[in-house]
């Protein structure tokens, strides 16, 4: 049982049928397809509004082409200490935007706050020029931390940044764990509240290699395919890009596979937590971070349960990450085992 | 029949076994499982001397990820006018190298030759910090039109190089087209020759989406994959990238499928000759460039045949590229539908 | 006599007192001060209409600052094979444009000529993303070959950027000369013919080291000053730029010191021409280029006067710059002693 | 009585003389000229080794151009929190490195502290190429706080340095103030102490617009060079700040100036205590921090002395700079004025 990540996982079978099934004829090359002419249509009727669709093969640039989208080269934008685009993707955000600048901030959880954001917009040293000014506040979610902004949460972020005429930007590589938790339209933590762009994750979720830049702004559109193209993300067979995301979103399958990790990482929870864990904090998606003491932790150790410490969160956390592809009745075995 | 690029087929066989082979179980992400862990190996084995490989999904991003290894942001890189870095790659060369100049000078059909080299990098102005040098020269193997550097055309260019002091980069998106063409061992065309580091193209030749750089100097190694990295070309399943390259090079699969498209290419050259085309020059690989009259280009077109106007070398002149999926018994049908 | 270049010169002696003037007392830094305020007024005065000055110390900095606010990080700037951006600036362009391309044309004496640079733009290559579009042209006043352009001329390539939506930009590194020569008012030849930004150049034609961005589209302001700060060159006693430039353009120092440039290199042509030298080419404001036979170089060597052979143009054409501060009685006096 | 800042000064006489001295003849441009060639020998004189100096007009281009050669693109910068090129040079660092990422720090009174640092560096995570390695420390000598490193602290921080393999780089824009405080040899506190390269500040104690960079690691020239042209700070005429640089160490005159300084804020001190002003901190250079009630700021005020509110440090501190040119027997009267 591997636990360590969502991205150890393989591929889900729709996916794998989808890119089989595009595997014997020719097509158009660089998105001129008829399968990718069809994104746009799919996410914006997923969204319920006009939506531009470009998609990458990694998170990382999902990310990063999207900021250079929203936010000037000599910018700033605020996250949080932990995000995935501050502490794991090395200094892509500088590369992509030209040199904008990350303005980390603290959280609980790995979550910003509207009001302790205001106050940090508010508390930043405009000295014009000298200084660099906020452009752009990117959120994750689900968190780095497992947890999930409600829709009130991103909301008040989202009137936060208009009232200082802000960009929003979600890191989206969890966006289906979280829509699955909340049970709420993607709409409702989007574009309804706020958010410019999302980078709308599909490879931890089933996918083999996509993630979505969705942009509810389309005047952004040029200008992301342009940084797309010459950051070498343009694929030449991009039809099997586009497959994997509409066999990812057709019939629910992202939301069924994320309900999916969502569930198996309430199981694992519970049966950890009947041995001994503790939570560090709860958390919403499919990923969750505990207290193990020594004996517990050989004892999963010896079980081939494989996690990883988390010493951000004290020396005796752990992070465990169920998938779509976690086996939910071996999770349970695991009661038995580690008994 | 679709002769428009070889990025309009879909991929093989092999390719897709592979793949599919890898879609049911959990492995290490980033490159840490075990099917990565064998391309080292594999590619050392392909080309008998020590190589880093390091995957990638596009051809831009092989290229300009190499160059960005090879280059300082003050340097200029030779090329022919018509190479695939100076005419197709949007800014990627400057974006990646942090403002490295492309130096583009001219040559027979998009080769550069030894001797003018020579002149050419002799004869750059060196006015010291005011003026580019050139640090690097580039070459693509089999060139955009079609033709191939034999063995001692590559060594000569190695020859300059080494002479004054500048890198050789290979762009080898259909390097496989050119091995098959020329019968030779790869390392004679490659490190042999005195190449640096090359761009191993798979995606137009049989592959759904992967280029492998080849670092003939490993010492680059740690440089290619920081800048990998912060590009957003490492992909966290990254054995579907290692999977598809190993598949594509085992039982020399990479060779077949080049070889096939060769010879569908002189097929094709034949029937459209005794249709009244001619040659815009002869060419060695799959591609093909051909002067229509407008009678046989509207008979080609009306029998479902696809191609693309090559106004560069002619407002008569067009392109044709056959692939590994080219069927051939198909092209010698044409014969007589346009007959 | 040092006819090496015009930037072998000392300063002025306006520009003499105008800094030591102000090297006696407390001010504002960052161009806060007094005189730093006047600036806007003090060109918007000389042109005719509002304008936004930023000064910087370098003819570099002021060209390569104004593109970066000119054209887009993907985007490309049409220039002459000869012109400074292109040749003498290093990588600056890509630098802080973040990647934008060099578009070198061809064109009588370092001219672009408005039909062929309308031919050059309709005749690039758009295959959308994946080339690079021109967005802006620029071009230099009086060129590197000692041209000017007439007002027409300037007109007539403005009136191609408005027909293709592409800006205007010129490198005025010796704009007083192209005044002085045209005896026109700046105006006619800059943002009355489409000019959106000028580099002012003030350092080669007596000042100590100022050259003016000169933006006639002042939208750009804003952009530009982040530019130059975060480029470093936002100085912090910012007066002793602005009071040079001050001192430059008052009572029309710039005019007197640019036509008495020309009117020596007037006198030094004939001098040369009547001792057997031949124009390469006309030329229009202080810089000339003329075959000289071994004989006649030889002698004016041997009179101790600097110049430099100029090979771009032929193996035996030189390059003689008057400027400011040349003495004419000595030019003249030079008649006699290579007699 | 301008204590605002030391960048609100003019510039002192042997600068003034120097530069009108210049003013009179032709001279090689861009470095080739007699002044400029005197640099080297004049600070390896200075310092006592073997150095490169390369002049340009601002301290932020002397520590972005210093940092571009010192880290890569993907590497990290450890400097305190409140370092100028944390705070008060917009995005320069990334600008200039190409994308490197500052890593601030906390330490008393601006100061970074070895045995911090060491655990800083130490418990930076280590990704790989998904994290940011710090390659090099930066520090302000004196602090932006007014605190001065003694030499067993920058010893101490050059040996943290060693061991992990990490550069060395001294923001030095207030260096004279921090060595007229010591009272020790330059070299004490530079490459004895482990400093591979120092921005050596001239502009705000006494010169127009120059500061040199030191390389102590004299391998950095060419990159240092070509990042100065690249980035439009290499003067045509380069004597003119050639000569501010001889003139301000010849005679000791940036010792004395800042000797004049540091001894009108010793005075200054001691008259705003008298007064009710308590030190935020104590401070060894030119600027010092004190808490002011509401009377005794307006009073001030009221006198004419300028100065800024310091929010950082509390809602009741204020900074005030003397500087070279403080008239300290004016500084006395003030004792009078405010009593």
């Amino acid at each position: 049982m591997n636990f360590a990540s969502d991205n150890v996982t393989p591929f889900c079978p729709e996916v794998l049928e989808a890119i089989s099934h595009e595997g014997k004829s020719n097509a158009p090359a660089y998105g001129g397809d008829d399968i990718s002419q069809q994104l746009d249509a799919a996410f914006s009727d997923l969204f319920g509004t006009d939506v531009a669709v470009i998609p990458v093969a990694t998170g990382t640039a999902a990310n990063c082409i999207s900021l250079s989208a929203l936010v000037s080269p000599y910018g700033g934008v605020i996250c949080h200490h932990e995000a995935h685009i501050n502490e794991d993707e090395s200094t892509g955000v500088a590369f992509f935007t030209g040199g904008a600048k990350l303005l980390p901030m603290d959280g609980p959880t790995a979550k910003l706050e509207a009001s302790t954001l205001d106050q940090f917009i508010a508390g930043q040293v405009n000295r014009g020029v000298h200084s660099v000014s906020p452009e752009c506040v990117a959120i994750t979610q689900a968190t780095e931390l497992g947890t999930v902004y409600t829709q009130a949460e991103v909301s008040a972020i989202g009137d936060v940044c208009k009232k200082h005429g802000l960009r929003l930007f979600m890191d989206g590589a969890r966006f289906a764990n979280a829509v699955a938790h909340l049970g709420c339209h993607p709409a409702d933590i989007t574009w309804k509240a706020g958010v410019d762009a999302l980078s709308f994750g599909a490879t931890k979720n089933g996918a083999m290699a996509v993630d979505a830049i969705v942009l509810f702004d389309t005047s952004l559109k040029t200008r992301v395919e342009q940084a797309r193209k010459r950051s070498g993300h343009l694929h030449s067979k991009h039809r099997y890009l586009a497959t994997q995301l509409l066999a990812y979103v057709k019939n629910d399958v992202w939301l069924k596979n994320a309900g999916h990790a969502n569930d198996a990482a309430t199981v694992l929870t519970d049966i950890l937590c009947q041995h001994g864990a503790t939570l560090a904090h709860p958390s919403d998606g499919n990923e969750l971070f505990v207290h193990l003491d020594a004996d517990l932790a050989e004892k999963l150790r010896a079980a081939g349960v494989q996690f990883h410490p988390w010493p951000s969160l004290g020396a005796t956390v752990y992070r465990f990450v169920a998938a779509w592809s976690t086996d939910i009745a071996q999770v349970h075995e695991l009661n038995a085992r580690i008994g």
